[in-house]
């Protein structure tokens, strides 16, 4: 498996000192590059769990608002640690608003009030997704993709983000050191194939709803965001506002619901 | 409190469904400006819980490397949402260096590579803390600080990160729905402390290690790092390279080693 790499390491427990081989998920920088009429613009450096880097870039263009759609991109090249995208020559954008002023990672890293506007222009109209499912198939979404994060399950050192039909069928899962990065990948997947709508799609997060977790599940469409977390004001405020439904806190036998409850069946 | 805020949401359960008020973590921006030789230079915009920002923006110039002691900052002011730090004349260094090429938050934002090369030029002697510790200590630390995570306890959506002196006495804990921030924080606060000196301490973290995790906590000199959840490939690397004792998966009967065991008896 690329995402996790072997590592000698000491567990201690009560007077017992073992080694013992442990399995750590793979953390490792990955240059994203944008190529756009002969000029190359290097969008960054992330660190990311190899292994989806194609949806990875795609996921995140498409969060930051650089492409709208699939066939914005012309072709992608990829080395270990180097992925360059072309974009075609008739799609327009401005450079210089897609370049974060971020100083921490985990920090989040943008403006809440510049980030609010940079949306609004992305995805100016609510979502108005009529689909609607019963919170029982919630509980059974989250018992059913906790059995599928394997990275997690050898290394319990990574995030997923996993998309359900309304049926409960897993659509896909994506996992990486990163969350942000997860949904990204998964949002990348579900761009680059055709027969997938995430309005019609259930987005499950294995961590917290943060500002710009939620502000990535409004640009690409989902209507609902369940979450093994909890929200943060921001987010709650921006689910409001875009219409989305979202559940934190999401267990097997109970949820809390911060906005638009009126898609959850109970 | 100012890290939360009330909000009303929707608990449902079993066939219950009741209206409730929510206590949601604070997620706000908070712009970082330095002064400089009549400069003022963004240092970009975080997402953090309002509360400690002077800690927080002291502890991310140094983990930056802007400043390498607390007197280097000539004067603080700080608005709701902006803090400026005016540096004195005399201290030296390159701006461009401190910008970093962050694409996304949580995706930790750091090129592996470069960040090493920056952190030997900033730390560029190994851990060399004589600090030793009983295992018991470090599990009695874990009961001690999880019931000291005041907005944890109410909003379940902060991590925290936790100074121990060598006697298990609480020197200083941080909370943030940011892990970077919370540590960021606690460096804050201590260099800016003149009787604490992070070499005698041992830094507990609600979360996982991640690479910029064990970077920030090497910089600030801590000899112990022990977290509540995984690392990841790069965090060991680090640690190693460094001589850092990396406690994982830290639990009141167990924990993994993984690298400089030797600070730990059992």
């Amino acid at each position: 498996m690329t995402g996790s790499r072997q590592s000698d390491a000491l567990r201690l427990s009560d007077n017992m000192s073992e080694r013992f081989t442990d399995e750590l998920a793979v953390e490792s920088p990955l240059s994203i590059d944008i190529k756009h009429k002969s000029a190359i613009i290097p969008m960054g450096i992330t660190m990311r769990t190899p292994g989806d880097d194609k949806d990875l870039a795609i996921g995140f263009l498409y969060s930051e608002g650089v492409i709208d759609k699939f066939t914005d991109i012309e072709s992608i090249s990829l080395s270990e640690d180097r992925i360059s995208i072309a974009i075609r020559d008739e799609v327009e954008f401005e450079i210089q608003s897609h370049r974060r002023h971020t100083i921490t990672s985990a920090a989040c890293g943008v403006c809440g009030k510049d980030s609010l506007t940079n949306l609004h222009k992305l995805h100016s109209s609510d979502l108005n997704s009529s689909l609607r499912i019963h919170s029982s198939q919630l509980s059974t979404n989250l018992l059913f993709f906790t059995r599928k994060q394997s990275l997690f399950e050898t290394t319990g050192g990574t995030h997923a983000a996993v998309a359900f039909s309304e049926e409960g069928e897993i659509i896909a899962t994506k996992e990486d050191v990163g969350r942000h990065n997860a949904l990204d990948k998964l949002i990348g997947h579900i761009l680059s194939t055709d027969s997938l709508n995430s309005e019609e799609l259930i987005l499950h997060v294995s961590g917290r709803s943060s500002f710009e977790l939620v502000q990535k599940t409004i640009r690409a469409g989902f209507p609902i965001l369940a979450s093994v977390g909890a929200a943060s004001t921001l987010a709650v405020d921006l689910a409001r506002e875009c219409n989305l439904t979202l559940v934190c806190f999401l267990k097997v036998d109970s949820m809390v619901i911060h906005s638009a409850p009126n898609r959850i069946i109970h």
